[in-house]
């Protein structure tokens, strides 16, 4: 039985992100974990303004909880960095947190966000989990991968240096309801169909990875580093 | 009015690879042609065997007919290079060829093959192209636009030597029933879901697209280059 | 008609960028605004010391005013953001500030700095652009140019992951002398020969993006997204 | 047990791409095949001449049969493609000679050469297997990956074209004996210490790779496809 | 003093690729040798005809050598592989004709065409040196350059797959006369200006270069591998 | 005789990355200088604590002095920025230190960090690198080289995005043992191996790239620009 961490930016992002694998590993047998860095919601205010979002955030963070304890996830570890300022914070910062956590649980395998997203949040994630990750002779992480996250990923602009260019499929053929279902519970995060993040267009989304791969539903990622 | 010419290797491509933006087109007044380069079904034998396959291209030349005219091209313009064996005729030939009936035509844009698909017919196509359509002072060809074949620009690898990352997108809703009409035709090319190359895949595939783009259906393109 | 948006990090750069398209687009009768991000001119002190360069960027606003007016840009909207500082402000800032401008000229396109310049502002720019104008139903943006910058653009080193490799050419054969007429204003900010902000310079550079498109001159872009 | 197919260009090519990996997987109990597509030797003349290589050709056949028993495969597959003159054959017919091994075999991975080594073979072979084993429904290779090969992998010249990047590294600490002593078995391949090919630098090259994951000695390798 | 061996597919891309770098050298003690692979001009006809073409080909010779005698180049060796159908002849042909007029020479530098121009002897000339001038340790060649050819490295597409990203740049200031007076020679082969391959446009791209480098003319490169 | 500047992050990078190059150049008579951007250390705590570290930070300074003593550098330039955090200050603060200490020593090279190391000092330190070094008219450098930092490089993922592609080597066989030499000074910063920073790893490293290049030791560079 294998150990996952999954490192994301905001809440939803893990859903998003690989929520149809966290179903089907956790229905496996496996013991996976969640970890949100950042708190959500105040960046939609000119200046971060934690008391008048603070029912927001709250609200937020009960989704995330029963989000994930649909989709069989053990724990929802949370922070509080600022929603889409991590920028503001230094990089070295969010590196400990991540390493204080993933010290703690010793995980095998670790999802995280693209290299070069939209979103400048899901950027400096992924440089935290890669530096919190480095492959000495200790550490306990394994195999590293990226998840795409609809309306953030396919965003950037079509250069070599930003695409999401998947070589890793997860089939989710019998998990997808689950990811669906967990997604609902994100009520506010929500968008109207053609919107990336609607219901429906998550749904088409496994499906196009899914016809790609010879599978009726697929999740893809991008494997940044396998030990074996 | 524009007059477009499509360059694919195979019946069928012209279809998949923009078969919704050519009835958009069509119906808006412009003037399409299509040149399909290769004879198609040779490569199914372990040597190339016309008198053996001679009825099926007869009857892939029909389908095409059939499938163009549903997308109110004006004509269809057929050669015989040897299906996916183009690696055996030297690139000169087929330059040559394109060149021909494209100085006749004088067309404004140009939409063809990534150039770099899985199949080695495709790749040829690209480059072809690139050199007939040379941007010197007399050139009529302005704009040149790749487009995306299920099953094969997919299924080359995820490296940005190959990868498809598309920037031009064209809003297929309305003529995306046509597209899928048109492909009917091609019998004998479907697969069954979730093939790439089947009915049901090829339109979540423009909704896909379209979802990328805030639209209901769209088809996906890189823009090579745009004189204006 | 269209409405257009440039969105500059320094004055002059929405001259060097784009001034030659620009004024042929303001003769064709498009509506052409100009925002530009930057203050300019403090870069020059170790630390920003705004009563110091009062003059001197009281100056440079004028310059812009000018400059524009040469083009036929409608209006010039300036923000002070720090110049070559914009790293010490969160991006979510910048992204606010281009979307109250854009929201309400609703510009169907917008011409802007490249993804990886050498300068810190204009990558900046890139990516605040990139979300301001992310492609949701009601954007109204339908196409995304980035430009170069003599002195910045090419002063990045040779690899992909910089590189300017423009696929999107305007031909300014008739617009070159206003270019040059509007980049005089900028006094301050010009060079001697062979300096790329040279006038001699600037000339040189559309001729040779014209030679490579069989034109006698030409401003080169990168698309970065087209919707129709 | 999974069933495993290494394809390779050259004798020798195997061991030196994934040796260790083989030793280890066949250690562990996997079944391995070794395909081999061309005849060697014959390139070293400036027309091919069989005769004349007669007993080169089976010399290297028989070191080819010792070396994979030593790495514990099953059964060595061998065709007569030429040497180094791979671009001479029509791409289609080493697709189809793959295709006719693989489908006997029905492997769950495949391990094969770089998109982009500089030997000519070594390109065709990576090309012909990912044509061989396109994801469909049926298509029972699950996994690829694509090895280095000393003296023609790291000698294409430096661009993100060429280059390779590997993100799946095996431990083979305990078979990294069994793989020199495999090597030993081509005699007439080997080189002097510091070429690539010599035993001494393969060992080195094991240990960089090792150094780099924390790992006493590795193999490295691009993954360009994993389902599962 | 060190000897240069400089690469051409056809007559004149040595001059129009490093015309002003050659004239240097050779008037700094250098000695300059050049190898032009191609026979030139059978590309003109639909089916290659030498006897048609025979008196052409004659001139261009003499072209070749007045050209090169300006230059200061000590000898040129020309081939007779077939013009823009280098891709009819095996790989291996090419490589074993460079190796063995290399191997007489000993040269310590090789310029050579860029690794995908358009042209596809320009590509296949590439490859071919860069396996004949493999790096081992009693390998003469300790430095390669890749020029441009103006009307072939730019126009074939704007991507990292193929782009020329000079990062070696020699000042040509003094040399520039010499290079366009050689190039007067090639008259079958320059073209009116905006032509890429116009006198005028030659001098400009040589500004443009220089203008990127504070000098007043610049040929450009890309360092593909420098031993020191 | 050369005047070469080291541009570095932390102490100890300098002998890392080219500590034989330095060598072997002071050797033959070049003038030597090392800059050091950063304080070391501080990064070891949640909160920078310049008071805790004292003393540490000076062990750590002389050090340098030694190791740099060994290599034959003539003078060492310290600098306090925050360890692991430089990206707290703003990229133009670190621009103008390196600008005054260059403009001071007016050197023709500059080695300096590869552009995307894990290390998100040592991308800093590339970028303000460029920046100080622009290629105008009066900019003496002439030459600007990337290295690699085991440990860094090497950690952040295999894309084309990130990768160290080297294409300048120098031969160290004869200055290998001065590097060791130098690299014991740094006591507090050598790890065991398998670790990148443990001596025996290091003269692994130099022992691969000269495999690569046909030697017996080399150091891999990554040419930047290159101007003559």
């Amino acid at each position: 039985m294998k150990t996952i961490l999954v490192i994301a930016a905001h809440p939803d992002d893990e859903v998003l992100g690989c929520g149809g694998t966290i179903a089907r590993l956790t229905s496996e047998g496996s013991n996976v974990y969640t970890l949100i860095l950042g708190e959500g919601v105040t960046s939609r205010d000119r200046k971060r303004d934690l008391a008048k979002r603070e029912n927001e955030i709250a609200e937020l963070k009960k989704q995330a909880e029963n989000a994930n304890r649909i989709l069989g996830v053990k724990k929802v570890y949370t922070f509080d960095f600022p929603d889409n300022r991590f920028d503001s914070v230094p990089l070295l910062d969010i590196i400990k947190t991540i390493e204080e956590t993933k010290d703690g649980l010793k995980p095998d395998i670790v999802f995280t966000h693209h290299i070069v997203d939209l979103n400048i949040d899901h950027q400096i994630t992924f440089k935290a989990v890669m530096t919190a990750c480095r492959p000495t002779k200790d550490e306990s992480v394994k195999e590293i991968y990226s998840f795409e996250i609809p309306s953030s990923t396919e965003w950037n602009g079509p250069s070599s240096l930003t695409y999401f260019m998947p070589d890793y499929f997860v089939d989710v053929n019998k998990s997808l309801d689950i990811k669906i279902n967990a997604l609902k519970e994100y009520k506010t995060e929500l968008r109207d169909f053609p919107h990336p993040r609607s219901l429906k267009a998550v749904e088409l989304n496994a499906k196009y990875w899914g016809v790609k791969m010879g599978l009726k539903a697929a999740e893809a990622f991008k494997a940044i580093r396998i030990r074996t």
